[in-house]
C-alpha cells in the first residue's frame, strides 16, 4: 500500500522489548497514518543470527544483518533506529549521523553528558533528521495536556509532581540483568524511568534549573542470570554480583519558569507495574495523568463555577483530542504501542520536510543534563545548577 | 513473514467502522501471534469502486471487488467476513457457506430469528467454520473474569448487572443513519449494543431462561443525512424521517442457574462515549468491569481475611492473564482494537483444527433468540421464555 | 445551649440501629444548625427495663418508658419518633397522631398501602406535623443533585439506574432476624433497602407510572437466632426457620414524565457493604452517586466545550453546597450520621412553622405504592400501573 | 448520662475552627465511647466577652472567661485544651502544666525547637497528661495501616510519599489572615499541613533521620483583611502587606529504618480542597490513602497469588477495623470529626491511668524537629541531620 509514497527504509539494531514495539509502529503506522513519508522495515541488525532472523520473520523485516555497521553502508537504508542497551547508543548514533542516515534512538540518549554532546554535534553536524524515543509524550491525553498549558487554561505553573513507580526487580532472587549493570545502562530506575519523568516535566512545564536528589540501592547483591533479559528473566543458581545502580532516585526541582518539582523513579513501589503519573497545578487549573489509565486526563479549571468545581475525567479518545481522529471513534481506548505510532507519525512528517521532532537529540542532551545533575547533587548532596554542567549549550 | 505457514485468504464485504477494526486484527495477528494459520488480506469488497480501493489501499487489502459474489467465485479465497449493515448478514453468509467458504460475521447475527437459525442450518450444511464477532469476549480481563467463574472463585451466580451506556445521538439534529433505520439495522440500541451486553452475559454466567423488557424511542423524528454514517455523520438541511428503531432497551432476565439479570442498552446516556460495564455477583466474590479501562478487573473474594476485604482492581496486563504474554509487559496496556485481534487468533486457531469457536453462529442464533424474547416482551408487557421462541433447537 | 429557644421534647420508641442514629443526630442537631426550635431527647421507649435504661444513659435521653403509650399520655412530650420494626409502625404512628403530637417514623412507613393510607389519614385529621426518615435525601451531594436536576441542568431525564447492593446475610448460616421475617418486617431487600432507591428516584425524577419486578430468595431455610439482630447476629445451633421475604428485587419502571427507570436492591451482592448508588442521564448531563463515597457527586454537562467534556467528581463539602455552611471547610467530609442531623434540621424547620417536610407520610404512602405495585408485578408477571392500586389518592 | 463516672473537665482556649472541632468532639465522646472517663465542657476561654459567650452556647460549654488566666485558677478545671494560634501554644502550655493541669493542644506544638523543648520540659517536670492534636493518625483506615505495618504485613519500608495539598488562598486577593504571618504562625504551608504529613510518616514509618528541602511564596504581597480568618476570610480595600510564610515545602528525607521519603505541603495546588495523602511501599505490600476518601485503604499484598494481585480499596468502617465498633455498620461512613473523637477517646484512657497517649509534647518536639532541619535546609541548600538540631534529647 502507499506504493505512491515516498518510503523512508529503516535499519534497526536491537530485537529485544523496544524492538518489538518500534517494528509494530513501523508496521501499522501507514494503517492509521496518511503521511507523506511511510516507513518500510527493510532491515533488522543483531548479533546472534538465529535471534535476529527470527524476530525479523515475526515483525516483519525485510533483511537481517549481524553487524551493525553493515546498516551504514546500505544505500538502501534511510533512517537508522537504535534500540541497544544504552552504553551503545553514543557510538552508532555518531556512526550513524557520519554515514548520513537519519537517526533515531532509544532513551536516555547517552551514558553521560559528554557522550550525549558528542551525539548532538554528530547529527547537527551531518544535517540528518534525529529524534529520542520518549513515547509518553506521544499518548493523546499527555498531547492534550500540552495542549492545554500552551493555551494557558492552567495559567502560571505552581507545582509538578512526577512518578515514575515499578515493582519488577523487587525481588532479591531476580537476576543480575542488563539494566541493573552500571557499564550497559549507565544508572538505573534514574537513567531507564527517571528520563521519562524528566522528558514529560520538560515537555509540559519546561526547562530544568536546579536540582537536589538522593540515590538508593536497597537490594545490593543479586544472583547472575539472564543478562539480556527483561521481566521474566531467569535466575542462575550460585553465582551472585553487585548492583551498581540506582534501584531508587528521588529528587526536587525547581524550573526556570519558577515552578517547584518533586520527582521519584523507583522499581521498589509494590503494585505499581508501570507507574508513570503526574499532577501539575497552575494558577488557574491542575491535571493528573497515570499511564495505566493513559487515555484519561483529569483536568481542574479554577473557572468551573462555584459548587461544581471538581476533577473532570476526560477520555481523550474523541477528534477533539490530539491523534484522536487516527484511531477509533469515542470512548474506544488505545493503548501502549500508539505512543510509538503517534511519534514515528512525527518522525515521517519531520523527514518529509527535514526538520528534526521534538524530543529530539538536543532534548536528550538537556535531559541528560538533568540526570547528570541529580546525580551529582545525590553524590554530593547539594543543589546543583544544570546550566553549571553546560557551560557550552547554555544561553 | 510467516512464508511457511498455512495462510487462511480472507475476501471481506464492508469497510466501514467494523472493516477498519477487522483490517487492522488481520494486519496485526501475525505481529502479535503465533498461529498455525495465518489470515491473508486477499480482497475486499464494496459497492462503491473508489470507495473500496481507497480503503483497500489504506488497510493493505491485495485486491477489490465490487459485486459481493465474486468473492465466493474466486478459488484464493477461505474466508468471507462480512461487516455490512445488519440486513445483508443472512444472504452473505448463507451464500458464503454454500460457496464453502469459512465464514466471520459482525454482530448481531440476523434480523431475525428466522434468519439467524437458516444461516446456522447453512453453516452447519456446509461444514465450514462459523465465528460471530462479539469482540468484548476477548479484552483480557473479560476472559480472566471467564477464568475466575469457570473456576469456581465466584460459587454459585446470584447477579448481574449489564449495561452498555453510550451518548452518540442524543443531539436531536444527529441525522437518520443507517443504524437508525429498522430495515437496515433491524432494531436500535438493543441489537447495536444490547446484543454485547446479552453476549457477555451468555458467556460468564450462562444461558437465559425468560426476560422482560421494555424499548423506547426518545426522539422520534430525525434529519435524513448520510446515511452510512458513524459519530460524525452529517445532517442535511430539510427533510426530516421518522426513527422506527430503539433509543433504549432495558430488561431483567432469570437465568437457567438461577441468576438474575438487570441490563440496558442505550444511546441517551450522556457522558458515556462507550460504557460497556457488568458486575457480577456470586457466593464466594463478585467482579466488576468496565470497557472505558478495560485492562481493569475489579475483584472481591470473600474469602480474603476479615479486615482486608475489598474489591481489586487488576491491571489485566500480566503474563498470568489470557493473552497477557502475546503483547507487553505487566502495566503497558492495550486497547480496543486488541480484542479483534485476539477473537482472530481464536478463529484461526479454529480454522486450523476445523471447529468453530465461540461465540460462533449457534451463540448468535441464541443471542437472538434473546433478542427477539425482549422485543416480543417490550410490545406485550409479559415474560417471555426464550425456549418458547425456539422450540426447535432448545432440548 | 439554646434556652431561649422553642423546645420540641421527643420520646422516641425503639434503640436499636437507628435509635442510636436519631438519638445521635437529636444530640448534635443544635451544634452544627440554628434552628429556631430544638429538639429535647426527653424519653426513651423499650420493653425492656434493663435495654432501655442503658440506652437512654449511653445515648442523653432523659427518662424511659417500658410502655410506649405511656408516651403519648405525656404533656411533656411534643414529637413521637418511632424507630422500632415495620409492623408496629401503624399502630404507634395513628395512636401518636391522635394524641396531637407529631410524628417521625422510620422507612418503610408502613406493612402496606392500607396501613399507609390510614396513617396519613391519621396525621391529615390530626393536623400535626409528619415525617419519614428517608435520610439518603439529606446527603449534600443527593441535595445538591435534586438542585441541578430543579435547575434544569440535566433538562429532559431520560434514565435513571438506581442500586441498593449490601451483601450482610449471604452467608447461609446467618440467622433468621427480624428483617428475614415477613410477619415483622413486610418485605425484604424491597422494602429495606428498595424503599430507599425508591425515595431518591421520586425524590430526583419524579412520580412512578408503572413498574415490572421480580423477587428472589436466594437462601429459603436459615438457622434461628438472635432476633432482633443486626449485622453481627448470633445463630442458635439446631432449629431452622423458613424465610419468607425477598433476598433479592429487581425492577423496571416508567416514570410519569417519560424516564426509564431500574432498580435493583440486594442483600447477596458481595463486596457491598452499603452500595447505594444511583446514576442519572439527562438531556443535557448526568449524575453519579455512590453512598460509600457520599460526599462525591459526579457531573457531566453536555454544554461544556468539546475535548473537556467529563465527569467532574465535585466533593460537595462547600459553602456551595447544600448544608455544606453548618459542618467544616471545604474538603473536610462528613459521613452517615450527618444525613439524619440534616433531615432533622427539616423537621425542626417544619414544626416551627407547622409544616410537614418531605418526605412525609404522604411520600411514604406514594412509595408504599411502588413497593405493593412492585410486589404485584413479581407475582403476576405483569406490567402494574401505580394508580391502579390507589383509586383514591391518585388524581 | 455517665453520672458514675469520673469526669475530667475541660477548659478550653479559644474557638475559631479547632474549637468548633474539639468541642463537637467533646460532645460526641460519650455517645459513641465507653471511656472510663468522660470529658465535661466546663469552660471556654477567649478574649472577646461577646464571641466567646456566643461560641459557648452553641457548642454547649457550661461557662466562659475572657482571660485564660482564670482557666488555670479554677479547680473546677482539670484539663487545658488549647486551640489557639500557634505563637501562644507554649505560654499557655507551660503554664497549664504548672498549674498542674493536663494539656492538650493543637498542632504544630510550638514556634520552634527551643519552644517545644521547654513545653516538653514543662509536661514532664510537673507530670501531667500531654497529648498534640495530630488528629489524622485517628482515621481508622490510617490506623489499620499502622496496624498492617506493625505486623509486618509491608515488610521494610523502601518508599514514602505524602502530599498535603490544599487551594484555599491561591486567589491573590485573598487577605493576609494569621496563617500568613510568621509571627503568628511560625510558617506557613510546612508547620500547618506539612506538620500534618511529617507526624504521618512518624507514626507509619519511623523517625526521619535527615531531610533536604524547599520553600516558596509564589504571592508575596497580600491586601489586609480578617486577620483571624479562615477560609472565607474577607479582604479590605486598599492596604497591603508582605506574606512572609511559606505558600508551599517540598522536602525529601531518609529515615533511621532506611526509608526514602517525599513530602509536599501546599496551599496552591488548585482542586484539592484537603488532598492529605500518602502511599507507602514496602517489601511484601503497599499502602495509599487520601483524606478526601478517608474511610477507604487501598492495599497490596505481594502475597496475593498471581494475577490476582492488585490494590484492594477497602472501606475501614467495619468491625475488624479500629474504631470501627464504635460507630455504624460496615459501609456507613464517618468523616473528618470522628478523627477528633477517636483522639479524644485515647487522651480520656491516658489521664485514666496517667499516660500520655501518642502523639503527645515528645512527638511533637521530634515534629519540631524536622520542621526545623526542613527550614534550615531550605536555607542553607544543604541536607540536615534531624540529630543536629537536637543534642540533648536524641540518644
Amino acid at each position: 500500500m502507499g506504493v505512491s509514497k515516498k518510503q523512508v527504509r529503516v535499519g534497526m539494531i536491537g530485537y529485544k522489548f523496544m524492538g518489538k514495539a518500534h517494528s509494530h509502529a513501523y508496521r501499522d503506522l501507514p494503517f492509521f497514518f496518511d503521511t507523506d513519508v511511510v516507513p518500510v522495515q527493510q532491515a533488522l541488525a543483531g548479533r546472534d543470527r538465529e535471534g535476529v532472523e527470527q524476530a525479523a520473520t515475526q515483525w516483519g523485516w525485510a533483511s537481517t544483518e549481524t553487524d551493525w555497521r553493515r546498516l551504514l553502508e546500505r544505500e538502501d537504508i534511510d533512517l537508522i533506529d537504535i534500540v541497544t542497551p544504552n552504553h551503545l547508543h553514543a557510538e552508532m548514533a555518531i556512526a550513524a549521523a557520519e554515514a548520513g542516515k537519519h537517526v533515531i534512538c532509544e532513551k536516555p540518549l547517552a551514558m553521560s553528558v559528554d557522550e550525549a554532546r558528542r551525539m548532538v554535534e554528530a547529527v547537527q553536524k551531518a544535517g540528518t533528521v534525529h529524534m529520542l524515543c520518549h513515547n509518553y509524550r506521544f499518548a493523546p491525553a499527555v498531547q492534550f495536556a500540552k495542549k492545554l498549558i500552551e493555551e494557558g487554561r492552567l495559567g502560571r505553573i505552581y507545582h509538578i509532581r512526577g512518578q515514575y513507580l515499578q515493582d519488577w526487580i523487587m525481588d532479591p532472587q531476580f537476576p543480575l540483568v542488563w539494566r541493573l549493570r552500571k557499564e550497559v545502562t549507565g544508572s538505573g530506575a534514574l537513567g531507564d524511568v527517571g528520563a521519562h519523568i524528566l522528558d514529560l516535566a520538560r515537555f509540559l512545564v519546561g526547562e530544568f534549573q536546579e536540582v537536589s536528589g538522593m540515590m538508593e540501592t536497597f537490594i545490593r547483591e543479586r544472583p547472575l542470570g539472564e543478562m539480556s533479559g527483561g521481566l521474566n528473566a531467569r535466575a542462575e543458581a550460585g553465582n551472585r554480583g553487585e548492583v551498581d545502580v540506582d534501584d531508587a532516585a528521588v529528587f526536587m526541582a525547581r524550573f526556570e519558569n519558577g515552578a517547584l518539582g518533586v520527582f521519584e523513579a523507583t522499581r521498589f513501589a509494590g503494585g505499581n507495574r508501570n507507574g508513570n503519573r503526574f499532577e501539575i497545578n497552575g494558577e488557574k487549573g491542575s491535571i493528573r495523568w497515570d499511564l495505566e489509565n493513559m487515555n484519561n486526563l483529569e483536568v481542574y479549571l479554577e473557572e468551573d463555577e462555584p459548587g461544581l468545581q471538581g476533577f473532570r475525567t476526560i477520555n481523550c479518545t474523541e477528534e477533539h483530542h490530539p491523534y484522536g481522529a487516527a484511531y477509533w471513534p469515542s470512548g474506544h481506548i488505545i493503548g501502549y504501542e500508539h505512543t510509538f505510532i503517534n511519534l514515528f507519525s512525527e518522525l515521517m512528517k519531520g523527514i518529509a520536510d527535514g526538520s528534526s521532532p521534538a524530543p529530539n537529540f538536543e532534548d536528550g542532551l538537556r535531559n541528560q543534563l538533568v540526570l547528570a545533575a541529580v546525580e551529582k547533587s545525590s553524590r554530593s548532596g547539594q543543589w546543583i545548577k544544570v546550566s553549571d554542567l553546560n557551560p557550552v549549550t547554555r544561553r
